[in-house]
């Protein structure tokens, strides 16, 4: 009998319908988060709270489902995405009356937005193929890193006298010299520190070229693997695609078979 | 004699003198629009009304030939652009006194520029190019907007108090992380909340990073599809040029051939 | 003995050290005009007119020789660049007192910098496929010019009374809305509208995104012409790269010969 | 004896858990450098000096066993790296106690965080990719820097008496062209400007269409440029990749050998 639920169980949870209902609830759970954030009468505030632990209770059911409806139960918990809807669904079903505790408790209900990524597949596709590409970025960042890092020690060394705020340690060094990279109001800074050292705007277009370059090569670095990426699936497909296992000859085997023959015809007619 | 009639309009909408005198038409109701939007004499103001029911006038003589040129009337309103063209001459003929009709009237003059799009091919295959492009974009911008949605309802709990006017509601929240995305005085908004939260750097670096990532690879993916596209184009270009409409054999067939013939001549010759 | 001569100029503006030489005298020409944006001295004042008269007799010599070392006086001024050139010196010849007249002649002595693109072939091929690649862009700036043109009436319109320089007539809210579009301080113009119109944020975004959506299938679109361009040059490099004027037979020509083979064995050996 | 310690040092360079070591001591100067922006602890700095002294000292041991560990001494110096890695190790011995030469001494102990990549072969590879990427971008960079002085130029001639410390020289409107080329509050610089000179946006939205134009140009040839590279490469592999050396007929060879079995035929069976 509880092997006849759990095949119930696992039709359920590929039918369509039951992942469209979930997609709403979750899509209700944002727009409660959002409606939340604007002042709302009292009266109302409790029927948004109810609403809350209803959608809690509808997550808890539905992880259930899935949960026992899936055959192998170790399965389960190997996939990223399953641990990570059990993960919050558990801490929102946490009762939080301290202060402390009511922030967290917040937070994670806006992290449940992030479940729409775990139930629609071609988001999930999206999101791991985002994942993967990070490891090609590695160097480059790592790179980038050094470029900055050497950059604010200079800058601290330098500017810390003219303005504490934005050169008085290398942390906040750091942040001034990813905010010159996105050039907001970039020349604010320059001038300020040209009245000390007038030849410190050679520091900021160092900087800047410097930044430029190096993020103009990670994206055609970036692009270039995806082209040869592509070119090998190709290859592979081509290969895949011959008869009956059999790879597609290339020309020179051709040209063996036709010296061959020749050998023949010679060796016949002589 | 009304078949008479159609086909002469349909000579005459095909006619390329026909066409360029109606983009001479819509042009002067752009220099229209312009004039009217500097301080002019009142004078003058009557001519440009006047003007301005002249070239209404023509849009609804151009459309009717159109129309009457048409042999297939139902053919006629397929065409979302005839659809446009129609909607957008027959609400500027509705005279308007009425203030609030008024503003309705002069918008819908303005959109009279959009008939440029429906007139000249080029760009109308260029709108429909663009919006095809559409759905391509579609998850990327889902999940975009997914991030957007957690990050301004973060930002809203925690920033609320800091400044109502940027993080209000989750409304004004997106518009000013919509903001801190563009780069605008994004670290006016930050130093803000940094006097309460000195941790909250971490909040806009991680959005930053997230959103170019994301749009980086929204990017990589339109070029990936944009050169397979290309090469799909190709390979069935080379497909369709092929001679008597029998498709070129791969290597493997050449190959298979060989062998035939080897077969055949150590038969004949036994 | 004109031919000697018209013999030695040409051998003469052939030369390296020639071409080198102008270079330095056009290097020197941009030093000049550096120089003399500084407050300096009456005295080297005087040095700077001197040399700068000296620069304009040189370039009219070298013009010369260009101009007498070539066989077909015609010929000479069908390339723009000598045309560029000479007229370039010409006027800059014209002695200028009259202070209207003075300017002029300052602002030729500014562009006499170009001629460094007229000299160098690099930089003169270089200019050439910029040039070539204006038109490919034509219709996306056509359909882009009647998006700011659309956005720009409607602005007008709607925020004229707001604030009369940013959106007063067609013009400036044509160059407020580039200013938009390089999102410089963009948020500035949108709050002090959003005080009358609280709506109105949706037309920034809408224009912002219409906008950013244009421009990326421009590029897209150029990537790929130029990509097209790329496989279609190789392909012609192929197919002019085989035996003898001959092109390279397609798979179907093989196979058509190796079934030919085939019959002709058959018939012999019947 | 002296061949076997040599030996023994080539092992030891070559060794991962060496490496490894290094890399830890140059993160821990990096930490050094940043942990001294802070404001310290009198007590804490001398602690700081002395690791700073034994990473100098590690350094220098590091240095001569990769130095001794070579085999052919001279061979050590031809390598970039090695000497970049030896003068910054040297000059951080130079005991300095003078406050100007105190500087120095601080700016190189930044730039030994620089030795990650002298260390890591993957950054070596892509600070080699780089450098080699820097001369394709030389004459679209001169043709900037023509285009950026040629209104430098115009602007100090224009706009001189406008705003004399944006405007005063060809020095400052180089600077504040690059700042409107990154848009950083361009719409200041052109406000004023307009104020006395109406026409002026013209010049700020020439120059803005034409940097563009010219950058988007350089991006596009550097695709080009890696597009055609990854070709070659393939086509060399192709190459490369056939049997015994002998590279791989093309079609047109096929061909003829069926052309020349043919007539083999006919001769033999006349």
């Amino acid at each position: 009998m509880l092997a006849q639920l759990q095949r119930n169980f696992d039709r359920l949870r590929q039918n369509r319908l039951f992942e469209t209902f979930v997609i709403v609830v979750i899509l209700l759970s944002a727009v409660l988060i959002g409606a939340k954030s604007f002042d709302i009468n009292p009266a109302y505030l409790s029927i948004l709270n109810t609403l809350d632990w209803g959608i809690t209770f509808i997550f808890l059911i539905e992880i259930g489902i899935r949960f026992f409806g899936e055959q192998n139960k170790r399965q389960f918990f190997k996939s990223g995405w399953n641990v990570f809807d059990t993960l919050i669904v558990m801490v929102s079903l946490i009762p939080v009356q301290d202060s402390e505790l009511a922030l967290l408790g917040r937070m994670i209900r806006i992290f449940r937005v992030l479940r729409m990524v775990s139930i629609i597949p071609e988001l999930r596709i999206l999101m791991n193929s985002l994942l993967r590409a990070l490891p090609q970025m590695g160097y480059v960042c790592l790179l980038m890193f050094i470029l900055f890092y050497i950059f604010a020690a200079l800058g601290t060394s330098f500017f810390e006298s003219i303005n504490p705020e934005l050169w008085g340690h290398i942390g906040v060094s750091l942040l001034t010299l990813f905010r010159v990279m996105t050039f907001e109001d970039w020349t604010d800074v320059m001038y300020e520190t040209m009245e000390v050292h007038a030849w410190s705007w050679a520091y900021y277009i160092a900087f800047i070229f410097l930044t430029a370059f190096a993020f103009l090569n990670m994206i055609i670095g970036i692009v270039v693997k995806v082209v040869e990426e592509e070119q090998n699936k190709e290859r592979q497909a081509k290969q895949a695609a011959t008869h009956g296992g059999k790879a597609e000859p290339d020309r020179y085997e051709l040209q063996c078979q036709i010296a061959e023959l020749k050998e023949l015809i010679e060796a016949k007619l002589k």
